[in-house]
């Protein structure tokens, strides 16, 4: 029984063009409930190799750091292909770590556009291949999960809790809404 | 009888230098039970004249124009002494709005501030000087608030049904922590 109270952590990027340099990234610490406590921003690169680092930095810093039980990430890579390694973040951390997408990954296609682009495909490739999928179903569409440092069980009733309207945790929710609306004026579309 | 349904736009300020030119605003589209719908971002001048019409820009360019029932400000100036006329987005908008403070006014300390710091102080009073401050009790400590488009009675009943926690009502307390939190990295105080 996973207690309503608990904090989270949502992350999301902003929206951005491939022309630019950087982008931000928003994370809103949240109890389950929907209550929020605090606001964090970083930058990362767009196509970068940093945000790994600057969760942890983002993390590491904030003086919410000993309330949050759980980290939500608005998918496995943000600012394009900047690919998150959320094995490294729970271990450094020990805070479990669950990424979220309304659409089933499509590895094949990753993996087609990562060796196009990148030259060092193989790494972030790495951090892509060993997460497991599963498919979690809501009142709405299923959405798209994998997880470590938590079972699928415990991240499903996570979600379920933390889930006010539709099928978007409201941690992952608000950190959308909060970083499109700071870099176009007016937030716009679903995490 | 006033329902928890109703949006309010919460409006407040990001921190700032005042050797620096700009500063953002937030805006927060919230039902008044703390269901966030939206966030709008402007820049005003430190101790400018705009914030007005950039207030303005924000209610008429935003898709939740029609929704929006009433509108929340910290305080009667934003980014420093950028006063806003209330009541002229009061006539333009037919919006109402309420102004909320933690602090009561101190007229006397801001005309003089006025006097020294701006030859225009003159136009900048006028805007401050014709809103009655009436004070509202709280659970917690009492907030000063002044209104146009509406009673006090009125303002009262919508800050009730819109504050979560402590005094300040959620669309406040919301945009204070998302302007914070992107300017500093971090958001911090309260509203």
């Amino acid at each position: 029984m996973i207690k309503r109270q608990i904090r989270i952590l949502g992350i999301d990027d902003g929206p951005f063009k491939f022309d630019e340099e950087k982008v931000i990234i928003v994370g809103v610490v949240m109890r389950a409930n929907g209550y929020l406590e605090g606001v964090l921003r970083r930058e990362i690169e767009v196509d970068g190799r940093d945000s790994t680092e600057r969760i942890m930095d983002m993390i590491e810093n904030t003086r919410h750091r000993n309330q949050i039980k759980v980290i939500m990430l608005d998918g496995i890579a943000l600012g394009g292909f900047n690919v998150v390694d959320i094995d490294g973040i729970y271990r450094k951390s020990g805070i479990p770590v669950i990424t979220i997408t309304r659409e089933e990954p499509d590895f094949e296609s990753i993996l087609k556009t990562l060796k196009k682009k990148f030259p060092d495909w193989e790494d972030r490739w790495k951090l892509i291949k060993d997460n497991t999928i599963y498919e979690i179903k809501t009142p709405h569409n299923p959405i798209y999960i994998s997880c470590k440092g938590i079972s699928p069980g415990e991240a499903k009733e996570i979600i379920k809790i933390s889930t006010i309207r539709g099928a978007i945790p409201e941690p992952i929710r608000v950190a959308h809404m909060i970083a499109s609306g700071i870099v176009r004026g007016e937030s716009y579309g679903k995490a």
